[in-house]
């Protein structure tokens, strides 16, 4: 059977999550019934990144195996599910394909905005955070995070002897005015890692952490060693690596 | 008493335009009841624009007699509505300023999106409308629209024998990749009268009407001249002008 791929957008914040689950509206179920109405058929959906309640995605990649032609299908759903959630790009891809486990790395964006007062036309996009981050020492620590890590301790879920080593290939803080732009690439993430990696770096920039601390968080393999858990909706998955890294 | 002035922010989305309705949610009345909250009284507002409903603002004014400290009551209010609606900026002005009859001029942009696919972050604020127009001759009718003139035929309650004379300073269309913004300046604008601006324009890049046909629209005085109104939700109130022009 081919394989179609789709890049997709959403706006995070009516979905609760991409997971499919009774009786709440996710991404998954939103568009496993749109597919369903398209094509007769409910496709199993492997998906690139599993975002959580009101994060974004840009770049969403999905897989499924399916004969329909690509570009019809592409405006079809997007007839029935834009603006809120579009296909940005429908193709054809190699049998063996796999959104999820070909995938060998992900990017996601966290912003922030420092200023003051919130500004209504980003405000579903964009952590409010008021009050300047001291950037060189969050950079400091996100140096020491980098490289390939056990990130027991950025994630929810201790794994317990579930294998909890990423490698984390960017973690670079950039300042836009008064928005600060957190950029996150790893070969995979574990669950709510870029939240927690940015809660963290936030503790430090407000200097309720300092930056050297961040090998003993390593160490620690301990989710209380790490900041808090930064808001979802300042999270958007940007775009997902196929192929060689 | 003294005069306060407020510059306000807010996403029309959710709101049912500028003017108190009974019954419905309008940021005239989230605003007044916020007063309302914080003075224990409720002052008699002047507004710059009075936003249709659907339509936002970044830089909307509103006036009041109050002897509140400008300061703490902007902080007051940005903790009661913000995001959605924020005080940018809360200043005592001379005694006989009135927002909305010492502007000079008002200024809007509307903004279009002529993608195939919708952007899911910014939808609420642009008009998808896909496939490009001829930009060109939008500007030469722009060009024919610029100056004073009766714009009956550019609003939506014909005037009777009110005044429907306006200095329309600026028309000016600008491309932002595949965006188009047009930007539009006035001593003071009729009811939807920069919708209907937009429409008609966008009628001509659509080619469905001749740029050159602007001066008998103009003459006609007559709604039905123009071309359709643009949707809401791509309109944002810039900034209001007070002084000398």
């Amino acid at each position: 059977m081919p394989v179609l791929r789709l890049t997709l957008a959403y706006d995070g914040t009516e979905f609760r999550g991409w997971q499919r689950q009774a009786g709440v509206r996710t991404v998954q179920g939103v568009l496993e019934d749109a597919l369903d109405r398209v094509l007769r058929a409910a496709p199993k959906l492997s998906v690139a990144g599993r975002t959580d309640a009101g994060v974004h995605a840009r770049g969403q990649v999905v897989s499924f195996e399916c004969d329909a032609d690509a570009d019809p299908l592409r405006r079809a759903l997007n007839a029935m599910l834009a603006p809120e959630l579009v296909v940005l790009d429908a193709r054809p891809v190699p049998e063996g394909f796999d959104a999820r486990f070909s995938a060998t790395a992900r990017e996601y964006r966290y912003r922030i905005d420092m200023r003051e007062v919130p500004d209504p036309f980003t405000a579903r996009y964009v952590w409010h955070r008021p009050g300047d981050l001291a950037l060189d020492e969050m950079r400091r620590a996100a140096s020491l995070l980098v490289g390939e890590h056990d990130f027991a301790s950025f994630s929810r879920r201790p794994p317990g002897d579930r294998r909890s080593v990423r490698d984390l290939e960017r973690l670079s803080i950039v300042r836009e005015g008064d928005n600060v732009e957190i950029a996150a690439r790893a070969n995979a993430f574990l669950h709510q890692m870029v939240r927690s990696l940015v809660g963290t770096l936030v503790a430090v920039g407000d200097r309720r952490t300092s930056g050297n601390s961040m090998p003993d968080v390593l160490e620690a393999r301990d989710r209380s060693a790490a900041g808090p858990v930064a808001p979802a909706h300042g999270l958007t998955l940007e775009r997902v690596i196929y192929g060689r890294r």
